[in-house]
């Protein structure tokens, strides 16, 4: 088959999937988006994604598609019970097999969206870094030795889910304490509650009802000046910037990527990290890790699912 | 020059030094030992390290020379500033070169025991893995990808200095409730004499003076039912498991190997790593990380040490 020298990225999440064309230099050449429909079977949805992609292509067949998705499972090439969607275990290769004959790549988004930083974006010529993906949870990608880390299962770089307080708060997984319960959009909201429910300080946030009160309205106050809020982002920050100071005491990163939509709060977030870190380095990593902002522009979530794919064509040859 | 098919492996220690001739299984052909002289400089210690290994190499060249030594470097195959000796940083190809025209390769002592294992004990032929050894402190090597995870710095590894209560225990390192400050011999003496002054409970470890109070006698005491030492090896592995846990969830390792004084107390430590690991798991984790002890017979420093001249010889072919 003729090299187009285009992979097809998809972008799996629960309400859209986004998919484009991805070169080698990761200029995204066309995308798309359409409705996952998180209630109907994946059979009904294969079918609607290839017919998306089939539109893009106009014809062309591409070398590579790579499948970012919540629980995708590189080892596997699979998403497995994905959260929020009724699939079930997919087979990836198995469900594209009638649409294209290209190799297929999966991971979790947040890996996929540390390959992207890596290839496509300011990770580029690095070698060992840490991606942090800041959204309703925490997600993490390792790349060590210019690689993804996957471990023995597959799941490795699950940052979202190292224990800061044994008496913490009570994760989505069923423990204690997890760093996303703290460190994501969700964990913000509920620090904010509790510096409402505990603290006398007036703030604009307590005349918002429950659905208003996010972690957007959150950053919004705390440009304005709000105390309650600038002080839920600087616990935010310091708790995150702890927990890195035992991730870097794993693999030395020299670089710490913070993406997301929590991310975009900027110093707000990225000050007290940084100080914290810092502060709670063993001797030998201080100054040594960098903490930065994605240099992705465009669908970072699309690059990263593409970077699967050149991953995978780059590591086969 | 003729490939004699041995690597000289050099285990230096704050008291003594240990050195072998060690062939590509692991066979340890001869062995031999010096005082480090830890008061000398080092331009006292390399010509007797050289006199000491030309007797053992009896007119035979090593193809290699790989050097485990406390704060040794790997990127930059130094040693620096190690404790205990009063040298300052040592460069060891130029050390080592009046004497010998083999490659050398250095690391900290606990990644060159990580090496050691995967090569020549029971973590042969596996891809991720992390080697904790348990001696005066906490060190810990980590495999991924069937190579040793070394970072940007070549510090990589440092679980010893994770935080596991940020109000606990001064460390050595400066920082408080290090996992070394409870995971380690000294850290059980600690727990154990908390243990003496807090509790009633008799013990007859209370007639024992300061310098008899090792961890030694604390495993006697716990084998003949002692209940304070039993309750100080039970907390000891309770955190371990608990900070293993976390280690899991960033390299998901199929086996943690612990190593070192601390592990010949067995199943005294073990069953409380383990139960305390398994509880504190990611539920993808769960079942998928065995705690296991050494495979190595013999000199483990020394063949961990080896192993880092055979890893150089085979990564640079």
């Amino acid at each position: 088959m003729a090299d187009t020298g285009l992979v097809l990225g998809v972008d799996i999440g629960g309400t859209n999937t986004d998919l484009g064309l991805v070169d080698r230099e990761g200029r995204c050449l066309a995308q798309g988006s359409l409705p996952t429909r998180a209630q109907e079977p994946a059979r009904a949805f294969f079918p609607r994604l290839a017919r998306a992609a089939r539109g893009l292509l106009d014809g062309r067949e591409p070398c590579a598609i790579g499948v970012g998705a919540p629980n995708g499972n590189a080892l596997r090439c699979s998403i497995e019970d994905p959260p929020n969607l009724a699939w079930g275990r997919i087979d990836l290769g198995a469900a594209l097999a009638p649409w294209f004959s290209a190799p297929v790549a999966a991971d979790n988004d947040a890996n996929a969206a540390a390959l992207g930083e890596l290839r496509f974006g300011a990770a580029r010529g690095m070698s060992d870094v840490i991606v942090i993906t800041l959204g309703t949870g925490l997600g993490s990608g390792l790349i060590v030795d210019g690689r993804l880390l996957r471990g023995s299962t597959g799941f490795a770089g699950e940052i979202g889910h190292v224990t800061v307080d044994p008496a913490g708060r009570l994760c989505g997984c069923g423990r204690r304490g997890c760093l996303e319960t703290y460190a994501s959009a969700t964990g913000l909201v509920t620090t904010l509650r509790d510096g409402l429910a505990t603290r006398e300080a007036p703030s604009a946030l307590r005349d918002l009802g429950s659905t208003a009160l996010t972690a957007e309205a959150i950053h919004r106050a705390a440009l304005a000046g709000d105390a309650l809020a600038l002080e839920a982002f600087a616990f935010t920050g310091d708790l995150l910037g702890r927990a890195l100071a035992d991730s870097v005491a794993h693999t030395s990163p020299e670089a710490i990527f913070l993406l997301g939509g929590l991310a975009r709060a900027g110093d707000l977030l990225f000050e007290p990290v940084r100080r914290s870190l810092e502060a709670h380095l063993f001797a030998p990593f201080r100054g040594t890790a960098a903490v930065l902002a994605s240099g992705i522009a465009g669908n970072a979530a699309v690059l990263g699912a593409a970077a699967l794919g050149w991953d995978l064509l780059d590591t086969s040859r």
